[in-house]
């Protein structure tokens, strides 16, 4: 059995690690990090765990943990694991790191967005960004993987592609993202309490959301050039999904939504959890909340010349999570579904 | 008292009229009209008007009502009011209709979006958009008000002074909306159903939602030119609210978000019922529900050279009912805000 | 014009005082007062009032409110009005405290359930308590009105008239109450987050709540004796409403519907805030939003020989705010219902 | 493998059983029978299943489906299946009836409390009924089983042990119990809709709803003697989720918690799907949710002399399909957690 150990795992993101890993054939957990609640029974704080779990929380202290886990994952603010990880950590035990440390090679703009000094750059070429179905064979051979944000993953998903294959003006990509108000955390904040988010929608971070890099970065990538694009994420009185609707001119007219499909199905068809809905069907995050997949469709608007990319995930798993058992997964050898047999729990 | 029939009465913006009015100080319901409830007491239907309404349902014979009422609002199907309407009905009463069959000059281009026949057609050239704001002088000459739909209303308003002022660029305007629940209607529907909609988010409509050929006249007219938009209405999980997050690139990259605030205050400075955030500040539609207030907000972003529009309001009222109102006081020389106080209600 | 202060108007009680003084024809508020946002604009923590109240908050400095105000709301934390209240300002101004300091007679009682000494408790004698419909007369005379808590005007109201006739067994009455999470307060506290409250239910308090007291007094006086009840909270994934189930044994088997229909009509026919919806009608929550609205309705179960009560009613309007403005109306002589017809928003 | 038919299997308890059976290591669907949807996709009306189910709904044969089948689980509505089954089907193939058909011994209480005839009577007597933790050395003999309705089952378990020790005043028990909108099923009915259910609760079927036979038929086993209780289901804005809040007076003023906990004990502890909270612990349903897990917390009120017991379960699950399934492990001699190791899933 992998031995896991996971700092920050009283996050709603750390307890879904939590979830999944109880029903994995080859991973435990022996260590349940935490800042706030050590020495308090982990299945008092979460109880849907009562009677499954027994063990208290630990510290979070990572170079003991490092001793004894065959990997870390850490659900940890911004910053944080930067400034504890080291090459002595990494060469002990292999690290998934749900924070946004190594996610962008450019430490400047790392810096410039998210305000703060980054504390070891030097590890950031050692990352490999842990979107499976674009990075699959980098991450089999690293330690340290920058498990993507959760706007992110639907974000690139849903325009890579098309993207990739030139088929879209890449200054002309707007995503509009929404999500359920679980990404929000958590911590006891008066803006996320349940009348201040119940019967209502707004966007936030309009311009200058941290996930804005994230994403230019990979669509550069694949574009093979710079990509700049506007990004919006909004809040849903909802407690999981994320659902990306994202438009961009066609590069050419007469570009058709079979050959749009055709692209999608290139990059995607055999990717067990991506589901490719077609044309003119939009996906719905009631049909994958609680599991692993990536629900994505499109529709090609003739009259004005752009294509619209939708996306839906769940935040948790897809976004957060459950990519990150699919990246433990890939990194150990296991099967890449091991754990994550989900299925979207409706209604 | 002005006194006022209902064709349409039993459906969410027509209680939500029945509402207002029966705060209103110079109107008063006297006709019920219902298709499906004809001899039903009104209150049974709504409960929250036990006692204080005692009328029951009529039917929709609008020749009849139109001898009695100075004024008839029709929440009604698309297609049903341009098939009864008539220019002896409107010698009789003045009319607000608050289906789609009235808002579009050219009658193909309705009867390409709707995909019905257009019975009166000869009527559309009477009728007055009814988007107070814009229309205001018009409005107070006519006897036929075609009440905006609730996306347009809140699309074009977010727009409307940009595009008046050529400061953006109208060929890449995207709206991209989000709409509460009761824009769906009352009628039994599998899709609509509480645990179809709760914790889930959806586009529809995608390239082809009927609300888009409304916003692209009414912005064409300010425009001066032609204007094509995408715009793409999202299901979302709550009762009340739309907001619409539009996008467009600026005409100059240099233009200001003084420049902006200050095109939003030419238009809308002394509008009671707009509500101008200013730059960087997102509305949010629980600070509008239940009132008939438009929330606005941008934030320019200068990296894309891209403006974000952000408008929110009550779909079933500044969308359908209390705009209706609105619309029914500047046609009778009343004061504009007359039954119309109605405070937001938080949370 | 009635001049208002209100000590804890960021509350969500305090902010539907504003909400509902706004719209009053007779009283302003003069005095915004608050602990945790003295000199912040009031419009900027409560954005519905954005352009409509411009004035910023206040400390609580009671004894200077009080040589300004002609009456003061306290929407404050237990015991903070019983430490600072005293007749010298009571002889300047009116108090309508929506806290539970002068609610229970006996101030050992008092302490007992809230584990708080009392300070002020020579002033609880003066106190009336606010239940308008049961109270009435002597709320005019009085400068101190202790308002009734949100659980327990709808409880007591349920449960009144049968009390007051004899036709219950005092010693079966349970009540269960389902209250939305406004009731909770707007202070951030993890267990009161969206994702935390959202899709679940649970009951709290069970066996020990604080209005239990409240509940009994005031029906011990109804039923000439001592009464002693089972209260059980729940906390229910809605912005507003509470809902109570009651249940008791009929004092007779043979008493029938109409019999307990009477005793409700005898109590309550005249009342214009309570509507009886009568036997074996059940209320719901959505009728009654955003009013002052009590619906009260019954069924006699002839097989357990119980009848069981139930009501419904806006625990922010009815429960607190709108009571307390109620009570303001009738200690100034007003019409009892001046700025308080606000009808129930439905959806 | 066995082979398992479902006819019902398109409403939400249909596909429950459609999810669970998914990952079952031991059954698998062969047939999805359905009355509404025969000849499309499964995974077009739910389309979670979107590559995961590619058969097509057949139509509710049952002969020839108990030909092909080892086991039928039938969600369909009162009466229809009594009007179909006979020896010759259950010969064949287990049944596993979702429906209240064959819950109730006396014939004459089922068709008093459903108003319909029985069309099969005399193999009332051959059924089980299927609550496992009470009967699960009858299922194991039984080719029938009537499942447990979801208000039942987390009634029952509630108050089970405390009868059955005779440790409360049967007379006096009152179940308050409280239901996700799922329990409502798929069809589409006005008061099901979002903007209907969204923000508000309500009493419904109050002394009449068609559970409380059941529950009293159980309930009398346990206590050797005739037992009459007072059921009042509500309705609830969340998706799953049961929670039963039940009163009854201590037949001795002088029992402990203590040993009411031991009571509990003496029947559960050692049952898997059973978490017994213990003293002062509510239940929440959210702790439950999607899982076939049940929480059971009690409350002793010495003042009052009562206890309350308090339970949580998943309507779908537990409640229906996951109990059905456990059901059908029992019959078929399988580890009863077979395919049910699903974790509640939070938030």
């Amino acid at each position: 059995m992998i031995k896991v150990g996971i700092i920050g795992s009283t996050g709603y993101a750390g307890a879904e690690i939590v979830r999944i890993l109880l029903n994995h054939p080859e991973a435990e957990v022996i260590w349940y990090g935490s800042k706030s609640y050590v020495d308090q029974k982990y299945a008092d704080i979460y109880k849907n765990f009562f009677e499954l779990i027994e063990d208290k929380c630990l510290d979070d202290n990572i170079d003991k943990l490092s001793e004894q886990a065959d990997v870390i994952f850490t659900a940890t603010p911004q910053g944080y694991l930067a400034g504890i990880l080291n090459r002595d950590i990494l060469s002990r035990c292999k690290v998934v790191d749900l924070s946004a440390d190594y996610r962008i090679k450019d430490v400047k703009v790392y810096e410039h967005w998210y305000g703060i000094e980054h504390k070891s750059p030097d590890l950031i070429a050692d990352a490999v960004y842990g979107l499976c179905e674009i990075n699959r064979d980098k991450i089999k051979e690293t330690s340290l993987v920058a498990n993507p944000g959760c706007y992110t993953t639907c974000s690139i998903l849903a325009a890579y592609p098309l993207v990739k294959e030139g088929l879209i003006d890449t200054d002309t990509l707007i995503f509009d993202a929404k999500s359920g108000t679980s990404g929000a955390g958590r911590s006891a904040k008066t803006a996320n309490l349940f009348c201040e988010v119940n019967e209502s929608i707004k966007a936030y971070g309009v311009a200058n959301h941290r996930h804005t890099p994230e994403i230019e970065e990979q669509l550069s990538y694949a574009a093979g050039k710079d990509v700049m694009v506007s990004f919006t994420p909004h809040l849903v009185p909802m407690n999981r999904g994320i659902l990306v609707t994202a438009y961009a001119s066609l590069k050419d007219k007469n570009i058709s939504a079979d050959e749009i499909a055709k692209a999608y199905e290139k990059y995607f068809k055999d990717e067990y959890f991506i589901r490719l809905l077609g044309h003119g069907v939009p996906p719905e995050t009631r049909w994958v909340e609680g599991s692993n997949f990536v629900d994505i469709g499109f529709k090609v608007d003739e009259r004005t010349g752009r294509v619209v990319m939708m996306s839906a995930l769940d935040n948790i798993v897809k976004g957060a999570a459950g990519q990150a058992v699919q990246n433990m997964n890939i990194m150990f050898g296991l099967d890449e579904r091991a754990g994550l047999n989900l299925l979207p729990v409706f209604p």
